[in-house]
């Protein structure tokens, strides 16, 4: 008994963090699951975790995930697509163009082959970073070749909805555009302002917030890993990095004579853009930020306040896209921001005006 | 009755985000805090919060924090240390050495100033986002100059103390060092990172991750207060942006022919020295939500789900501490996040389970 759109065995190749989180979350949804692995002891860890079972030379699966490194993924996708002639295979990988031709070389049949890549990951690799929910609400990109057959690429959309991601179609080109700017340069940028701090003193780093948390998170990646994925999409990374030096050399040459007539506007229009640049990036219903207005209402801080404003705004009939409240100890009011549609916004004001709640912004 | 370190009123100048967060913070602890804002709607907005009181010209402070922005910094100590004779002044300006030439410039009297800088902020500022806990397990540091009293010194210890941050003494050159490597620099680069979204598509955006939100956070900033900071501190600035510029063009030309011998180990060797600089920072020290249990609970999509859920966690009898809503692109449901107090979150779980709430983590 199972509710996953997957019918037969699912044989993944790589007990990795992806290959672990496919399997764990497959697993709970009663797929039947076989795990391979190069490493016996990656292997087993994944099993007791509880991502799937041993292969047997019985197998047949349906469906084959694979999700070793990108530099070993055409040569594994091709071999499993010789040993399973009635299997769909996909892989996960990063880079989407260079295993695609790769494969085209090595005259593999790629009717049965779907390239995918799941926007999801974490700092930490390995089987025990394995999540069943690493998934969950990320876009999943199908970069289907020419010759994918449709069923093949159903299939492998089955996959991403199972998991709870959001199958996205785009071919390999566009994607390998597209992790360029949002995945790809974050890490080069994140690594490069993470190595200043080797020159930096304890008592300097002492001082560190949450902004250089942040900023640096990612810098702890794989440098193994990295080392493929950022060698593979190198032409799409260099010329957005080319710009970025282009915007730091200007920014370092204005900081160089700040008295100097203009300085200060062209650091502040650096930081403009960067405003700019940050809200191109989609909050709800792959909306932008930007797109909702923002009404912050101040409330008693005491229980069901907030039950009673909301349940006030639903009968008003304004439907709230986004909520954030956040709670000062201490303070004597909350103050929930509602994001709504701006043509709710008046409506929402006057409404809540009305019934004599207090708008604080 | 208090338990503040501090006797007598406390005025604050300036009701933003620090000014806010300070106010709300000592007000809490029983002191008489006066809020003083060239603002009238901003100070009121800042009294109704609960951050202090309105002031009087009766007030005898005998400590005045600056809160007002840098550029502006300098004059505004000066002047209080000539209105308040009997008081300390401190200020929590980001740079500490351009204030105290301005300082010397303007003749004030440096016995009764200790310039400050309370590590802490957020890339929103105002009254409305201040919050009593700001500085809680944050490093202060105290700039005191050769001239501050050992009293005043002591004074704006206290206040850090009081306000649970972590006093930390350094002069104010060393202070300018260490915030440009690990403050300023981040900014900068988070900024120029997100100004390259500015060239991406929507489809582009659409697969950003939690990686691009963390890098590109801060670039959010006040561009305004940021022009300020960057352009007082540019010299110890500049020569960490032209080290990274450096790395960035060996990377570049790495980049630009990964078939040549070493350049795989140029890359390489980048992103290692991103995992040894990303270590040297120390360990959370009691980050706001680790001092919280967080409860997900998996909610329809619809009008009313929310409204309902607090409704009955009002009837059992939790507190939420904080709420997030995040609510992603195509997904069906909702995933709001509860922080409560960690003795309250098997009450919790166990009581939604029981009313038929799904937990989702």
């Amino acid at each position: 008994m199972t509710n996953s759109r997957l019918n037969g065995t699912v044989r993944i190749v790589g007990a990795g963090l992806l290959g672990t989180s496919i399997g764990l979350a497959l697993s709970n949804k009663g797929v039947d699951v076989v795990l391979d692995d190069n490493s016996p002891a990656n292997q087993r860890l994944a099993i007791e975790y509880g991502a799937g079972r041993k292969p047997l030379v019985t197998d047949k699966p349906s469906l084959v995930i694979v999700c070793v490194p990108p530099d070993v993924t055409a040569r594994t996708v091709a071999a499993e697509l010789t040993a399973h002639p009635g299997a769909v295979v996909t892989d996960v990988a990063s880079v989407k163009l260079e295993i695609a031709k790769q494969l085209t070389e090595l005259g593999a049949d790629l009717t049965r082959y779907v390239g995918s890549h799941p926007m999801a990951g974490r700092e930490r690799g390995g089987a025990l970073a394995g999540r069943a929910d690493l998934f969950f609400t990320r876009p999943w990109v199908i970069a289907a070749a020419a010759q994918s057959s449709p069923s093949a690429v159903q299939l492998v959309e089955a996959l991403a909805l199972d998991l709870g991601a959001i199958p996205t179609r785009m071919d390999a080109a566009a994607h390998d555009r597209a992790v360029a700017v949002v995945s790809h340069v974050p890490q080069v940028v994140s690594t490069l302002l993470a190595a200043r701090l080797n020159d930096a003193s304890g008592e300097q780093v002492a001082l560190a917030g949450q902004g250089l948390r942040d900023t640096t998170r990612i810098a702890a990646s794989d440098p193994a890993l990295w080392v493929q994925i950022l060698s593979a999409n190198a032409e799409q990374i260099r010329p957005i990095l080319e710009a970025l030096n282009k915007d730091l050399e200007n920014l370092v040459s204005a900081l160089a004579d700040v008295e100097a007539a203009g300085s200060l506007s062209v650091i502040g229009d650096a930081l403009k853009r960067g405003n700019a640049g940050v809200a191109q990036i989609p909050g709800k219903h792959g909306a932008r930020a930007q797109n909702y207005a923002r009404v912050i209402v101040m409330i008693d801080d005491k229980p069901g306040q907030l039950a009673r404003l909301l349940t006030e705004i639903g009968e008003v009939g304004v439907n709230i896209e986004d909520l954030k409240l956040e709670h000062s100890p201490g303070a004597q009011v909350g103050l929930p921001e509602l994001y709504v549609l701006p043509e709710a916004e008046g409506k929402l004001i006057q409404a809540l005006t009305e019934r004599g709640w207090r708008i604080a912004g």
